[in-house]
């Protein structure tokens, strides 16, 4: 194995711990400490035809506004990730993209799988640490187009 | 890359085979060779209210108890596990944490998918093998509360 | 760890890496590039009764017959593959073993997830290349024999 492969190898499974805990911490409310795994200036585009949220503080208020939706809604939220491409840029960052599902789960009702979504995320390691530089959320319903 | 990421990276990949073959094995029926994916001691408390069944044993006994349900239902079952956590302990054991879904399939009708849960093991590795310590499941069901 | 741990930890997440790019082609419409994930012999056997496909312009063919049936249909499908069991053979090759549901998604419809399959592939490396030799697609539905 070269050290070509090795590293391509701690990449994968790098990001897939990182999206793993991540995404816990989204569903598990702890928007904080989700914002910093983006950068300084990173960016969320998580609903079309809302404006991303930009910079950790921004991801933070944006998630709290977005969330008041389910204030009075006794909701579970599991964000699952699955088929992840990952592709280097020549720059040095990572582009990802990837399939979404979010199984909500609501008292007395069976889980609701929906939105389907594909994700377009931009990595960058900083530190030693990856973080998301962008996160841009495509919902397929929206290319669902008469044929 | 240092010889810790190496050794991180091959722990989930070591994971994420273990569980594929593992559920697997569930979901085929081979409920002792289920069994035997946990330690001597393994406990698996998989349905909230219903005691812990301990050592490999009581294991198999405690699936061939939950699964009469199924004596005279053709259902096939899947268990999805995905977003895996993985956090190391002081003491050599890793905790794993992740969501999982069940596929139930049955004639003639749509796939269920329920319950969505939150599983927490406790992994060790005993000889080079490695092994469930102590699996919990939680149904997301019940954490949806009136807010 | 051993150079054959590190081995296989490198084949488990190129083949994930593999399944990802392999299937958001498929999804994407892109028929021959997909076919050419197979080896040129390759055989694909997606639905229970119908001949398998063989030869990448077979698969081809295949699958642009096939998906004649979502002509005017305005669908978006994504393919999820998970619980991967990967076996390696004394010829070289690799068994693949996997769970896949498909995502189908229309205009102001919920998805509908199904159906549920298994999935064998028999992987092989051709000039350093990871390619299909042949994959069986089997619906679980097929395995709901009345008790």
């Amino acid at each position: 194995m070269t050290t070509s492969t090795s590293s391509r190898t701690d990449l994968y499974v790098e990001v897939l711990q990182f999206y793993a805990r991540q995404m816990q911490l989204l569903d598990g409310g702890a928007f904080e400490a989700y914002a910093e795994t983006f950068t300084e200036d990173g960016e969320f585009r998580h609903t079309p035809g809302r404006p991303a949220a930009v910079t950790r503080p921004g991801i933070v208020r944006d998630l709290h506004e977005f969330n008041r939706r389910f204030d009075n809604d006794p909701v579970v939220r599991r964000h699952w990730f699955n088929m992840i491409d990952l592709n280097p840029t020549d720059d040095g960052m990572i582009e990802s993209t990837f399939y979404t599902l979010v199984v909500t789960v609501r008292p007395g009702a069976r889980p609701d799988i929906a939105p389907s979504c594909t994700v377009h995320d931009l990595l960058s390691r900083q530190n030693g640490t990856l973080l998301v530089r962008s996160r841009r959320v495509e919902h397929d319903q929206l290319f669902t187009q008469p044929g």
